[in-house]
């Protein structure tokens, strides 16, 4: 994302050496493996950003950014075990490359190094960064939780499909943007709001991700559009659908979300007929833009510059519009 | 033990309401369950003692001492995947009782869970209680991959052995009475002793608890006399034995350590004669002097009363002496 890039070179030189320890190499390469997939490294930029905007260079989040990102990456290891995947961003996945046990135990170090890096900090700030750290990290594994429960129950409502997305996806951008405001020593209404602008974001992202999942360009939308329904999994239109629709609408989705048909061609434009028409397309629509807007409108109270606020409106025009 | 007793009860009781969350179940319950289990609570107890010994109210390290035995437990967990163990402590291990992908975020979350006790401390004990734990929690990590590595590998030296039982047993145990010492905010030298007689002591425990495993009691020892050997693990006195024992000796353990009879009655008694005439199980038990003549001699040089460092004489003779 170009707004992101002037820190990305940094942010990746310091990755490349962030991991420096070499024994046991069973334990350290697959970290050092994972962290050389590549990834937008998204997370860690907007730590590096918001400290930037707030008028503190940027160098100092440093070690924010590399703790947020090795704990998202550790997350990947454990949740690509936990989904059987075979495949991270093209590449065999750690538990794959190795096996199991090395997968969860260089996702546990892993997770420990992440803490660590908070280490660089004077005490007061390493707790309060520590803190939300813990605080969010917990959030993440209920929400991973929360998803897995939800494969095998069919009442999950969408406030509680919200909150879980909120947890697994929607917190760690905000904890990353607000990191940067800490480190920038920014007052404290300020670090709420941001870590709010970034939360509902998250949320508006993820809820786009589920809708461009049935109705993305297959050439623009990076991952195989369908996929969701291909695999059964009960997202937001979905919910929605099932309340808003009519009976045989509901009882139809039922049905097709309870078999796996070698060609799914069908499937999918059923599926997608009834998102549409019973109004689950447009009211997802509705709530991504909820989401946005009362994340845009978060950043008016904030106490920088117009031009920053510009900025960071761009960068979450940049994070919504990709792949529509 | 004896000496500990005092501080097991309000252990007991503030570990029995450590962790109060709920939702997702799936997440939480596991924790509870296996902090339910019971065991000994020797580190937290540790880390009390400590802190009452240098003249704190040992209820101010309740919080550090939480937090060392929910990362026991946390390792527990994920050693026990890793291990394949059906059983922990006579009852179901938690990927047995609810599955691995359980097992795996449950850990996770109780990782961060320790942490998160540290919390309590204002900024500049909790930085330093976090620093501890974060360098301990690591080697732990390191000496769980080092024992996994070595059971393929077969040149093994004695010093990587220790090396490993330091990693996977003995920091946590110094690091335990350490954080009772800072806590109590001891002069840093003997923070540094009290960390130092724990993890020497931590060492003879591990080669005592390799010793008894072949020459125990099976009346009073814990677990079942010759599981070492039936198992093929190569201890500090298999490495002994190869190391100091004839040609013919060496060739005869390598031998009877790459095979799994049914009866391993004759087996055990070999290895156990092999051990003895090759000075292995002297050597092994000069070791295990050395390592505890050492911690003892650090007491020596701390700040408290003799009556204390009595005290702690007593705990290691206590921990040295249970089931000979």
């Amino acid at each position: 994302m170009e707004i992101l890039k002037k820190y990305n070179d940094d942010l990746q030189a310091y990755l490349a050496k962030a991991v420096s320890h070499k024994e046991p190499r069973q334990l350290y390469d697959p970290i050092k493996y994972i962290l050389s997939l590549g990834g937008k490294r998204i997370r860690p930029a907007l730590t590096l950003m918001v400290c930037d905007f707030f008028g503190t260079d940027y160098k100092k989040a440093m070690s924010a950014a590399l703790a947020v990102e090795l704990f998202h990456n550790f997350s990947l290891i454990h949740d690509d075990i936990m989904d059987n995947a075979p495949l991270r961003r093209g590449k065999r996945t750690v538990h794959e490359k190795w096996d199991v046990n090395t997968a969860i135990l260089s996702g546990d170090a892993m997770l420990i190094l992440a803490y660590q890096f908070f280490e660089n900090y004077e005490p007061k700030m390493f707790q309060e960064l520590a803190k939300l750290f813990g605080e969010t990290a917990l959030q993440v594994c209920e929400g991973q939780q929360h998803d897995m429960d939800f494969e095998t129950r069919d009442d999950v409502t969408l406030v509680e499909y919200i909150q879980m997305i909120d947890h697994k996806t929607a917190v760690l951008l905000g904890a990353a943007m607000q990191m940067g405001a800490i480190v920038a020593a920014a007052a404290e209404s300020d670090k709420e709001k941001i870590y709010q602008f970034g939360r509902n974001l998250g949320i508006a992202f993820q809820l786009q991700d589920d809708y461009l999942d049935v109705f993305g360009n297959p050439e623009t939308f990076g991952k195989q559009v369908g996929g969701d329904i291909i695999s059964n999994k009960k997202t937001f239109l979905y919910i929605m659908a099932v309340g808003q629709g009519t009976l045989t609408q509901a009882e139809e989705l039922d049905h097709l979300f309870s078999i796996n048909p070698k060609d799914p061609t069908d499937k999918i434009l059923t599926v997608k007929e009834i998102f549409l028409n019973s109004g689950a397309a447009e009211a997802t629509r509705k709530e991504i833009e909820k989401y946005s807007n009362h994340a845009y409108s978060l950043l008016d109270g904030i106490n920088i510059s117009e031009e920053k606020k510009e900025m960071f409106r761009e960068f979450g025009h940049n994070l919504m519009q990709r792949s529509v």
